[in-house]
């Protein structure tokens, strides 16, 4: 079943990684905390749409935000390439997570037959706020390649 | 059924593509070509065993071989960010085609499940010598991730 607005976010599975094969991530369990979804490292779009979020994070956190999670559905190869090709090489606030099965994004309920494109079933485009563990609110593009509801500037005007 | 020594290359389908989505890969029916089956764009052994073949393309070409063609099942964006990594933006004349559904190592009965460390089936690391669209000669690494068989130097001394 999807998440909702009001629903508690389901736990990440021990397959979502960040960095390194094994690392597996946590999300703080307290505290206020965003999920984005992409639909793949290294595509245009979703090149264009991070590096607001790296840019604007002392906004974020200013905002009581504890971290930001981008999660693809790529290896944790590809995922690791493509944070430091939009980080620069330098250490970003922003995690960047391989849920190389698509497990994590399909216990969330979000994700999308990208076949045609990608090869596989990926992430929609979607970036939720999670508090104290709670899905505050979820915001999904209808199309996958669009970047308006996602928008760093828009998710952060609605915190 | 898997391609062996004397098999006839089956031909690339529509959604093995070069460079950008949907444009398409042939390869030339007749001369020799070098098909090199890897694991994963970015992974450590493969991104240490291609550079090879790039900087030593012209000992290929003095060898006959008209082209190389690089074959990962991964999309056509991480290919190509990979490809831009180890060529160095430069223009290479080794091919790198993104098998984004693992159609086409389906096909020559050459994928394997790397689901632990990758997510899905791969192709196994192998180099395949074909002239005039005959399975000329076939190295397939018995790990992933080694590099033997299928080392550039080792290929062209069996040329």
């Amino acid at each position: 079943m999807a998440i909702a607005v009001g629903s508690k976010l389901p736990a990440p599975p021990a397959s979502l990684w960040e960095n390194a094969p094994e690392n597996s991530v946590t999300f703080p369990e307290t505290g206020k905390i965003i999920l984005l979804g992409v639909p793949g490292a290294f595509t245009p779009p979703c090149s264009s749409q991070i590096p607001e979020y790296i840019a604007r994070y002392q906004e974020f956190a200013d905002k009581g935000v504890a971290g930001i999670y981008v999660i693809a559905v790529n290896d944790i190869f590809c995922v690791k390439a493509w944070k430091e090709a939009l980080a620069g090489g330098k250490d970003s606030q922003v995690h960047f997570c391989a849920d190389s099965t698509g497990e994590y994004i399909k216990t969330l309920g979000l994700d999308f037959d990208a076949s045609g494109l990608l090869g596989n079933h990926r992430s929609k485009r979607f970036a939720a706020v999670v508090e104290n563990g709670e899905v505050k609110s979820l915001f999904v593009e209808s199309e996958a390649p669009e970047i308006t509801v996602t928008k760093a500037e828009t998710v952060l005007g609605g915190l």
